[in-house]
């Protein structure tokens, strides 16, 4: 099997024949320097311009600020593809999927105009810092200022597990412009830091279990002035432009999952035929062909739910809760269905060299960023 | 929540316009005597002549022989709304869903003509006979045979566990019509006998854990002559038949088990939001939000993949394999349901007088009958 | 394999010895009755003084009050053996185990000269009401009251779910003698009442879900009145008596279901091995053998845990945490043990005809009963 | 808590004063320098000196041969300290409870006269080489030979996934000295080999997922000459010995990761006690509490199960099949203990930089090796 088997209901040929694309763009650019990369513990910032060429980066983005104007479908494809056929997290998702709905849906129009196109051809690479050291999922307890001085903000503070840390060049980080407000999240605001501002440090490329290639890391703001016309939409609707948008986030979350647990199988369906376990392959054992069949029935399941959330997303249909009940369900299979087939791997299972090796390492994390599943039930849970 | 909460896609407005009439019979005529029925052991013949008025028996019959010629969504509709609202297993589902289907497919002119009018009707109760003593879903393994004699079968052998076996007026009996040729499912066929026939008895109406209501019953064929003509399509094809028609029945079993896993967590969440504990509602505390915030996503995710099987179904695309998944995949998922809900009813859950403990009870035949879950295993993965 | 193949480790050669009158009067007196009391819903009360000849009630309560002074262990082996051997549940452990528990701890000289000697020769029947309609494990959420009245009692209030509750002679009820002290526990009492008292009322006996021969039931009491010398121990002390005797309570659950889950497992490998399939025995598939062998080894892990916390309470060193540890994994383990039983056994599993059907509807209540396992895990996590 | 607070009932004060010995060890030698010997990927040598001079090496060697002629309590203990306290797999256990069992049962007196002083001191580190490239836990499909040519042996072939690979001066190697025999397993012999016979090479030091300071390596046998003289026991043999040894290997392997276990469960209650989330401790969450009671109940059932087995093998009387469902359960326990103390941590359970990481990344080999748990369930389940 392999991605192209599965049936599939909510693409269009257009957005078929833009899989192509992005599939020989992955197999030439990507998947052969994916081991390179993850030795290096980052990916080259000159990947970005050629996948800006071929129309991956932000394909939403309206055309009046230089986007193609298409639908979250192909943000999908992209992540799908990745997932599946590069081998190695790339860091687009974040910029097309996330990073690009804040500035097109709250961005001032110097904002759009400025930052978007850049954005498009991968000249500008985006990342979002809301982590802090110490205060996981939990951003009311952020603590990170932006103090106003004249028509700048001073803004001090630090935060950490911030995916494209090194290569990003404009950071949009959350930060409280006002400590006293009660409830705390109505002082939380989104300022557009760019990286060249004194004050602004990277910190460590931190060492991580997986995705050995993304430069996840630390970033120290010290007395970073930046002008007030960096506030990205209102001082003060932080907290809510976060909430609007993370359906999108956690959707593009459980499409990557989905996808990755689909190679995961089918690597694993693979192993199991060529393996000769007592003079016959591996997948002549009852106990084998049980615990794929019944992966197989769950990845059935999974991506008939895929396609239900994207066209409910595409028909902006898809509430919160069930943008999180994607992120919860997907993740929590993709684990369940690498760690089974990492399994059936036996030894060669726990040794880096196979595929498998690094898909569930880096699957590990996504049962935790984007907002932990337990606060994924959290959500869920409180509209009962 | 309720069923109608739930966002689907599969069915038009005729499908709910019939939903409606559906509750309606269902509401007024099953669930205010579900209690009574229960104690019964069965369901009284009467009421299947007033469902067979409003539509709900056999809706896929052609035209030709008295029926709407309409679409498997209408009989799901029953399926679902039946485990919903129904609080009884009538035995609709077997004659609708299952029985009609071999009759419409591989019947002779003169038995379609004959049995299908009285099957919409409700004038008569059909039953398929596969399961024996001692052979479960080894269907290979059986031991009915019916002999030639002259341009008459007689059949010697018992079945167990057949649904609407009380009520039954016609059983498809699966037999060996040859018992030497190899291999031996070539020696199988499916037999229509009436129930007035001399020599057919009978056995008793089964003491189960659940689903106290259906006449799961033994069946004994003590040389019960039958004209060869009561053979169902051709001698010799039984088997291939059971295979092509499963597809249907395993999918028959994924709506019904879906729908009462959706009743289960709507009593539940009820439950939990009445009930007080150490001074707050039970649904307040984080463990029982969890518990059911997860199982949320699941059903979620269920009616998503229902939807999905439904319509490929409907259009003629679902697989054996598929159809296997989706009925291991719905009743583990049951199952889940099921036991965390009751875990949640404290002592109330253990008492025959909550639905949940019903519902139960109930539930826990699905992961078996149909062909056991392991059997649904066996089957996905041979394909592998 | 049978509960004689266990090597265990707490049991002296006394104790094996007891174990054998125990099984004698198992498979003479209770077994052979099982079918009939389930059916009655009561197990008469006439057992009760032929077990008492034999030493199998109360055998801990010292020689001065009749008793043989013995320790828990000979409790255990009558929890095991009734498990295992017996077929019924007698509501002996409810006496023996707890009962006679706190009326050696707490009675007055002449409570225990009256009652000891009555429970150890079965001629007085116990039981004990603490859950109330609407409250289950939440006993601080009580409404049953105890006013003063001169040197009397007027206890007002309904109990359910209470175990022995159509037998009982005597009855130990938890009452509020203080409604109005803070914190609400302090206001708890425990008072015998005879049940020839005026205005104490049996309800109904509860139809559940298993279980069927324990006459789990309603209580009433309108203005029943008994002396003041009824309480047990002190006033306001009820709270404090409860906490202390728990463990033991929690023990012998998990001591009944490691012996109830040793039954299932034995059942169900003889039935896969005499059960054929597919031309040969169910249990020489792969898939059969692992689920077996998986619970073998969680069997082993289990008797290994029971006979330490057996020793450690005999050493009175079981802490109350360590009991509701105990509680919780044996009766977890019960209940995966018995569902994958069942499931093995296909469609019998679910004919009440067949013991794992029984054994695994009476298995349901003790994830429930003797506090929930959400009450265990609150009670453990709290000394983290 | 600690290790310390776990009540034990197997060891004698003797054990527990060696206990303390080891303890200091670790903290002093072993956990300063593990973060460095991770990195680089070994374990330096000059350790072995001075473990052996502590008497942590072999302990179970007889007097006559230079050891302590102590129990396998000894050996435990250092497993338990180093899974606890070391922070870096040290390879000592390899060469302790398994490589010295093989030499003291079937070496003869000339081998083990030369080799157990050596691996008690130190001097000499060993490692056991069964696994080939394409075979894992089928140990009669392997393919290295051993051919006789005069005196002396030919070995050609290749190893995999061998402990302490790169440190190893001495090596036992599973051949086939006849490759024609039915059934295989007779033709199977184990022959030492010395680390600089010519011929012998090492492969790469394996890149794991884990244990990144075990050189776990490749090794290659090129026509190496050995003398005859160092067959271990009788040729045709060492299937016959693998399978007699094997109990101590698995309990060996269920001691380290109770012990580890215990330490990830540690270091979360802690991490959950100091880590603030919506201003409390995270251990105040419901849900924390009774993911953390949960996993302490399965501790308590855990430690009693070890110290039951480890009694059980002091007394000989461990059965394969018991030394099975140990390595079985402890290593599925240890599993499910440490993703959920992992999941727990949040983000920072993804950082390398956290214990709980590395552990999680450690404990995911211990299902596989040892033989996979399915080997361990294949081996229950014949014996059914």
């Amino acid at each position: 099997m392999s991605l192209d088997d599965v049936p599939r209901s909510v693409y269009t040929d257009d957005h078929e024949a833009f899989r192509a694309t992005v599939r020989q763009f992955l197999q030439k650019e990507v998947a052969p320097n994916a081991a390179k990369w993850q030795e290096e513990g980052i990916v080259p910032k000159s990947i970005w311009p050629k996948a800006g060429e071929l129309g991956m980066l932000c394909p939403t983005v309206p055309e009046e600020y230089g986007g193609l104007g298409l639908d979250f479908g192909y943000n999908a494809i992209v992540d799908e593809e990745s997932s599946y056929y590069g081998g190695a997290a790339t860091g687009f998702s974040l910029q097309s999927d996330i990073v690009a709905n804040y500035i097109i849906r709250y961005g001032s129009e110097e904002q759009k105009k400025h930052w978007l196109p850049r954005m498009i051809s991968g000249e500008t690479i985006t990342a979002i810092a809301m982590t802090e050291p110490g205060t996981g999922s939990d951003l009311q307890g952020m603590r990170t200022t932006a103090k106003k001085d004249g028509n700048h903000y001073v803004i001090s503070g630090s935060k950490t597990y911030i995916t494209n840390g090194q290569n990003a060049d404009l950071i949009l980080v959350c930060v409280k412009t006002d400590t006293e407000i009660e409830p705390a999240w109505k002082g939380m605001s989104i300022v557009l830091v760019e990286a060249d501002r004194e004050g602004f440090k990277r910190g460590r490329n931190l060492d991580k279990i997986g995705m050995d290639e993304a430069d996840t890391s630390e970033l120290f703001f010290e007395d970073v002035r930046v002008p007030i016309t960096n506030c990205l939409g209102e001082e003060g609707k932080g907290f809510i432009y976060l909430m609007s948008e993370l359906p999108q986030e956690r959707l593009s979350i459980a499409v990557s999952a989905m996808a990755s647990t689909q190679k995961a199988f089918d690597e694993t369906v693979g192993f199991a035929r060529d393996r000769m376990v007592f003079g016959k392959p591996l997948l002549d054992f009852q106990n084998t062909r049980f615990v794929l069949a019944d992966l197989k029935a769950k990845l059935q399941v999974g991506w008939a739910h895929l396609d239900w959330a994207l066209a409910r997303h595409l028909k902006k249909e898809l509430t919160p809760e069930e943008g999180a009940a994607a992120k919860l369900w997907h993740t929590d299979l993709q684990w369940e269905v690498m760690d089974k087939c990492l399994q059936l791997h036996g030894g060669a299972g726990y040794m880096n060299e196979y595929p498998i090796a690094r898909m569930w390492r880096g699957a590990r994390v996504t049962r935790i960023f984007g907002g932990t599943n337990e606060i994924m039930k959290e959500l869920i849970g409180r509209k009962l």
